[in-house]
């Protein structure tokens, strides 16, 4: 069920794997009090980067996609761990409405959405869809790449609550990044809404969450008493750029130099040879668009215009004007020939799945969510045999658990990130309240 | 993976199975509540007994063995349900004691003890086996059924904790039903305990716990609008009863006959054309012993030596003087030409898994859990797709989600149980200390 694994890691990522598993006690032990103080987002996806010497995560998404591409012999996983969200999140619901992305002909999205869909419902919840399509009148019927009916349904707002023809919903859940930014029909609705709207990418930065993650990144090294540059990319941001009109470019070139000349000092302390390489982002959301990697400051400077068209607008024509700049992580990874990195899903504290993402037409150094990427799913081996067990941490069964581990850390860092969202958000309407 | 079925069933079961399907929102959701209000036990399994026209749990235990006869391939949830079990129980905890039977030479039931083992080390604790073997001066190593090596640990006291040699546990978690009493050095610990030791057979009864499986049972059948019976075996119990002396057997005989009237008057009512029986068993704890079979109240009076001896005496050689007499529930199913139950297992509030106890040489009114029966692991199939979803309530993934409800139902029951037994426990405490 495993794909075959190519790499061949040696060096520091071994002792890393090694303590991790040495220190499994300690670990669980903090993540589980962890998590009894910040509540775990509903569900949440990671992607990882795996480069020998570093692990880390590089973008954690709070409205997942790809449950289609699970293992389907694990769903029994997601529902379990379904059920233990909805007891922590809203216990007294019933009746869902799930309100998936509007993408219409992306039929491998709308095989994501049955898939959902089926664990919610193996969860004992009724589910419905609602669709943000905008003019929609009348229900839809689409079929998924899997050959299901999907029936997308439009939203009805009736006060304070959001309904579908005949169907009252407990709660709400999102699938839809709100890239474009929070739908009025659903906003200050009093049904419960996971996760939360202020979670969208029309607040939500990707500069905050790993602000949130440095915080647990330090927490975790010193608990286990690594560096913490070991699971953490290094990162800086810049907040007014404008890419069509050539603005900002100052700013980035000085903080692609920051960010370089951080990596290169690690990179010298901990003898690593590699050339070190960072990621421009939009700091809101990608979808896998709006994404370069850098390898000096120069890289930023005269961009040509199709890489400026390209840097300029993302999903739904939204704008970039914000961007992270990130310390590029090697994936070393290589799955049937492709160049792959790993992608871990959770629901509640718990890890469910996760696939390789897989590229045959990309290097090691860049984006690998684009089109013309494969999945390969990752099985959870858990029958921890010895010799397994106490000798060989690059075995795929010890490899996922480390996998875990660190996509758990970022997974912890959007719960913080989302509890901080929320907080500011909450004060916002004490201070409209009282102007 | 699912063994091959050759129950065909008809009639009624059919309509259980459609109606537990159909309200399977409102079934978790009242479950879901319930495991809000009630801790569920740390691991249970219950045996079922299906006979076509009526699903219904006979036996319930609260220190499950077997853990070895669950399909390996779904670990994976008994290690979330161990850890959602570790954090709502004792989050602190990081090291547990683990504390079996004193079975030495019984190698499949020590094969249990390192597969649960494997799950709380998964779940992230550090695990010894501290054991109760008297006399036991120097750690025993002992090889499972699987080969695995297992050191039995001989417990030490420290004032009010118990430890091991340079190892103190947190936690400890008993599998052993101490059929024999509270044991002295495990009494007022100040460290968990899982379960609390009043759940253990020196003070639990079977007719305890179907007292409140009635209550259960009534609110289940009121939620999804079905006659009780349909899930809950018709009981009565006799407290006097020594079978060596031939004491009792008019108590004895008076509640086959209720027992054995009240089943006559259901199938008369349900149309039901079988013989009714019964099984008289000991009121606490059997291990399979001290288990019969009677058909009329006839055959309690006057039994044989053979049967009086059999009868007379439990595990550890403990004196049977209470007995629970007990509707007997056909099992109409058969796996692989043997006459088949199932046994549901489950951590925390989650069913984990589940075998088949098969026997070849046993009949359809019988106890299979005796020597000679064999297992076969039940799979989780909840890949849920049309028409299966739909149309088949007889077809495997269903019939097993029908079990697990009901295995929860019984699972509920032991949590209201085990309350009750702890509230008795400490009332009696106050008492003692005010005497």
């Amino acid at each position: 069920m495993v794909p075959h694994l190519t790499t061949s890691l040696t060096g520091p990522l071994r002792e890393l794997e090694r303590l991790i598993l040495d220190k499994r006690p300690d670990i669980e032990h903090w993540f589980r009090n962890e998590f009894i103080d910040h509540q775990a987002p509903f569900y949440s996806s990671v992607d990882l980067r795996n480069s020998g010497f570093k692990l880390a995560p590089v973008d954690l998404n709070l409205f997942p996609g790809g449950f289609n591409n699970l293992n389907p012999d694990f769903m029994v996983l997601c529902i379990h761990a379904a059920m233990s969200a909805v007891q922590k999140l809203c216990p007294d619901t019933r009746r869902f409405m799930l309100v998936p992305e509007n993408h219409t002909r992306n039929l491998n999205y709308l095989q994501n959405v049955v898939v959902l869909k089926r664990i919610l419902e193996a969860a004992g919840l009724t589910v419905r869809i609602g669709s943000l399509i905008p003019d929609l009148k009348e229900p839809l019927e689409l079929t998924s790449a899997g050959g299901d009916k999907l029936l997308l349904e439009p939203i009805q707002r009736k006060g304070n609550r959001v309904m579908l023809d005949g169907f009252d919903p407990c709660a709400v859940l999102v699938n839809n990044d709100l890239s474009s930014g929070i739908p009025p029909i659903l906003s200050g609705i009093e049904q419960h809404v996971l996760p939360p709207l202020v979670a969208g990418w029309s607040t939500r930065r990707k500069s905050h969450h790993f602000h949130c993650y440095d915080r647990v990144a330090e927490s975790f090294a010193k608990l286990i008493g690594i560096d913490p540059w070991f699971v953490n990319p290094v990162f800086s941001q810049c907040g007014k750029v404008n890419f069509s009109e050539k603005e900002g470019e100052d700013c980035l070139a000085t903080n692609v130099e920051f960010v370089l000349n951080e990596v290169k000092e690690k990179y010298a302390q901990h003898g690593i040879t590699e050339a070190p390489f960072a990621i421009v982002k939009a700091d809101a959301g990608t979808y896998g668009m709006g994404i370069m990697t850098v390898k000096s400051p120069d890289d930023v400077r005269n961009l040509n215009r199709k890489t400026r068209n390209k840097m300029a607008v993302i999903k739904e024509g939204q704008p970039v004007h914000e961007v992270i700049i990130q310390e590029g992580v090697y994936t070393f990874e290589n799955v049937d020939g492709g160049v792959a990195e790993p992608v871990i899903y959770m629901m509640d504290q718990y890890v469910v799945g996760g696939f390789y993402r897989v590229h045959t037409e990309r290097g090691i150094d860049e984006n690998l969510n684009s089109p013309g990427a494969a999945y390969k799913p990752l099985a959870f081996e858990t029958d921890c045999q010895s010799p397994d067990c106490d000798g060989a941490p690059g075995s795929p069964p010890n490899r996922f658990y480390t996998y875990g581990v660190v996509a758990r850390l970022a997974m912890l860092a959007a719960a913080l990130e989302v509890e901080e969202l929320v907080a500011r958000a909450e004060s916002l309407e004490v201070k409209a309240a009282n102007a």
